[in-house]
């Protein structure tokens, strides 16, 4: 790709092995080595860029900092890689209105920890906060444990400035609360995985600090028990900011990874967190204690935040933890209505049982959204295949349930196949011609979200 | 249109003129004659009806309540109104999580009533909402008074069946918490203006009716004053479910139109309500007050709920009563960042004054949405003329001031000549796009959102 030097300034992109080596794949385990890597700087570098890979037919993929499990910013064949370490800045800080403007390599983490100094936060926390950037969690609408309470990254996004493929500049949504003025790009731009627009800055909404934050663990000795104490708390009217799940396989994981002592002799653990006033929370907290009494829970509550930072970490350990258990994982996202996830629970333990392919699940129990981990070894064909016929079952119980494929870490290449289980032709219709509209050629991340052509590859 | 009987059973639709009067006119004051009005039973009904029309290219223009003010359900000619009387049922009520499915013609304040005796609520609660459909709130992105707490419409709506213009039906959204699979075009359709699709069924999100809630009333003699409080209450930190203005033109209309004793030697109310458990709200009330005080406002608490009711009953009047001050009003519904509501206030004085025309101002404060009513008389060419040069100053104050020229009125026919003041040729271009994937032969409420052509009248 010798011909970026005529749209670029030197140093601002590579084509050199050991850096394409370093942006060909994410936490999906997918790879696959792109032509070039481009850092812009600026909203205007990377319209120039669309521009010109719009005229010459190549291949764009925009990414954060490929924390995404489903594939979303792995390259295609003679790609170029869109990263976005040069726009990691915050650029405006507006608490009066209580928004901020930031560039889409700023770091979730970087972000709150800037808010927090003054006061405020900023809801979206996935798991993987210390690494991902907000621009992947605008492209995946990120979630994360505090969306029981607080919703996902749609509802944080009030605007968005983008590229379209074809390098024309777009700016969409409001700095004010509401507005209805045609149709609300912003929120179809939300969550399009970097297939309709490279997004480079965002105004996002943030919330002051509760005044205090309790922090509670019930240990439980059966997985459904679990689950129906999710599901009476909830159906009390008790909206606590989070509520994590972890079944026994996952617990085990974590203490040998990080050595945070949690039971093992246990089949589940709830890590419940309510937030507010201080006096409305202490009267919830002991509601959600005599539920989880009620479902034989043992209740312990984490005093200081030192001990609360603690279950955190080992929480966030969660998913490099399990990559210990065997050498692969096939990694689901499901999410049901929360009265279902008992069931759900249950038949993914049926699943399980009758396969002989252990799972561990964990996740976001409060939205019904759960992490179905199928424990397998990508290089024992057979026994990867067997696990692999694991993910439609999973997915046709969840559908069955009422439920969704994706909860939060989107389709990507990995889910693709599956998309059409959810999502009839008449919506895939209409998306596919969204797709067109943006991007007549097809060079935004191509090969995304989309079911792939019947006897094509994954990607 | 006779040929109506070979798709629609006799009595689901009529031609008859003195039905046709009936349809003809939404709030906004605008009217057309229809063709034929049809009140279908169900979506296979809107099904077989969108694809007669669109093989005989004809117009539809669904309608709900027509309490609409841009005129968004206003017929075109020759055109069929579709109108929801008949799909009024609530059809399911799904308390343990939190939702409710509903046909269209669902009023807002039955669904209101329906759930208050179970303890819950839906929070989108338009002024209008004795009357108001849902279908028109979602297809409006409808607001409320309590938006400031709880957001619009489109934080509600999880799930949506619709027919396509073409007569597909389409099931957009999850019945779960979260999901990232394909493009959002649930909330594509929000707030679409029924250009999009015919909307035949809504899973709403619910919540449980909070503990309690605290009516204040603050009496101010500064309109500045006024809005410094709101913008201040908000800086610090406290969130009131509701912060509704009137100004002195308001509150006298007010007063003439139904007598509630409201004082006239003051330059603006606000009316706070404050929501949640009680211990908090007692708290948060008191911060209220000072800061209304710290700016000469007079507080007085509405004790008991028949003196809030009291109190809502007039706000809700308002509209109406402003009516009666003058025999036109243009209705204005602007947006600002909360802080600029002061310079809002006082920008808007100006125009006032400076033209001699009277201007009165109301409306969700909180959120930074002010109605604009200029008064004038259509009767009178030259001063019609006259205040309607004020909406284009009132839309580029706005505009300079970071807002959005409509925060829940929609666009409609009323406003389509002013939409490319707040949007760009890019946006409107990927608009249109949108709007001709879902509706290739542009029949389905065709002339409403977009510019009109130049040289045309306003439909
Ligand atoms: C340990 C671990 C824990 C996790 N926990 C959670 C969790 O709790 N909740 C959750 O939601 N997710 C979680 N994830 C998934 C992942 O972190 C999120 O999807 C995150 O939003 C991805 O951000 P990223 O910056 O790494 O984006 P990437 O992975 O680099 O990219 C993700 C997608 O975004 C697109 N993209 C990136 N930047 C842009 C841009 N500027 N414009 C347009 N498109 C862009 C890419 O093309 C790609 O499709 C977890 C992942 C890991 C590894
Ligand atoms: C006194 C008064 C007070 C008001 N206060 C508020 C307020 O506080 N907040 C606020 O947001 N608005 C308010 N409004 C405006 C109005 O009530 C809202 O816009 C409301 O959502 C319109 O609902 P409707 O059923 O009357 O719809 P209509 O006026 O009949 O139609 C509105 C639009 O929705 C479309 N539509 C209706 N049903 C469907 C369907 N099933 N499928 C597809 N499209 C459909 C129509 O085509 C039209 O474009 C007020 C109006 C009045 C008169």
């Amino acid at each position: 790709m010798k011909s970026l030097n005529n749209v670029l300034a030197e140093g601002t992109y590579s084509v050199e092995k050991e850096d394409l080596l370093c942006y060909g794949y994410d936490a999906s385990g997918l790879d696959v080595l792109p032509a070039a890597v481009v850092w812009p700087t600026t909203a205007a570098d990377i319209s120039k860029l669309m521009q010109f890979a719009y005229q010459n037919d190549i291949k764009v993929i925009p990414r954060g900092a490929g924390t995404g499990l489903t594939g979303g910013s792995v390259a295609a064949n003679d790609s170029i890689i869109l990263s976005f370490e040069k726009m990691n800045r915050i650029i405006e800080v507006d608490m009066r209105n209580l928004n901020v403007v930031v560039e889409p390599g700023v770091i979730n983490g970087d972000l709150q920890r800037a808010l927090k100094d003054q006061g405020y936060f900023y809801p979206p926390d996935p798991a993987s906060l210390n690494t991902c950037t907000i621009g992947g969690n605008v492209a995946e609408n990120a979630g994360g444990p505090r969306a029981l309470k607080y919703g996902v990254t749609r509802d944080y996004v009030m605007q968005l400035e983008a590229v379209l493929p074809d390098g024309r500049l777009i700016r969409t949504g409001v700095q004010t609360k509401k507005s209805v003025v045609g149709y609300d790009l912003t929120r179809l731009l939300v969550g399009s995985e970097g297939t309709l627009a490279v997004i480079t800055k965002i105004r996002l909404k943030v919330l002051p600090l509760p005044e205090n934050v309790i922090t509670l663990l019930a240990a439980f000795n059966s997985l459904e028990y679990a689950g129906k104490s999710v599901s009476r708390i909830i159906a009390d009217g008790i909206i606590p900011r989070t509520m994590e799940l972890m079944d026994r396989m996952t617990l085990s994981a974590v203490n040998k990874y990080k050595n945070v002592g949690f039971p093992e002799d246990i089949e589940a653990m709830l890590l419940i967190e309510i937030d507010g006033s201080t006096k409305a929370i202490a009267a919830d907290i002991d509601k959600v204690a005599n539920i989880c009494n009620g479902f034989q829970g043992k209740v312990k509550i984490a005093e200081d935040s030192a001990s609360r930072e603690l279950l955190w970490d080992a929480r966030r350990a969660v998913s490099p933890a399990l990559y210990k258990l065997s050498p692969t994982k096939i990694n689901e996202d499901v999410v049901v209505p929360v009265t279902k996830v008992p069931e759900l629970l249950s038949g993914l333990q049926g699943i399980s049982e009758a396969a002989g392919v252990p799972i561990a699940c964990f996740g976001h129990a409060g939205d019904g959204n759960i992490h179905v981990n199928i424990m397998t070894d990508k290089n024992d064909k057979q026994k990867y295949d067997e696990a692999e016929k694991l993910v439609r079952k999973t997915f046709k119980l969840t559908l069955e349930l009422g439920g969704s494929i994706s909860g939060e870490h989107g389709i990507g290449l990995t889910k693709s196949k599956y998309i059409d289980m959810e999502l009839d032709s008449v919506n895939l219709d209409i998306m596919r011609g969204i797709k067109k509209l943006f991007d007549a050629k097809n060079i935004l991340n191509p090969g995304k979200i989309f079911p792939p052509a019947a006897g094509s590859d994954v990607r």
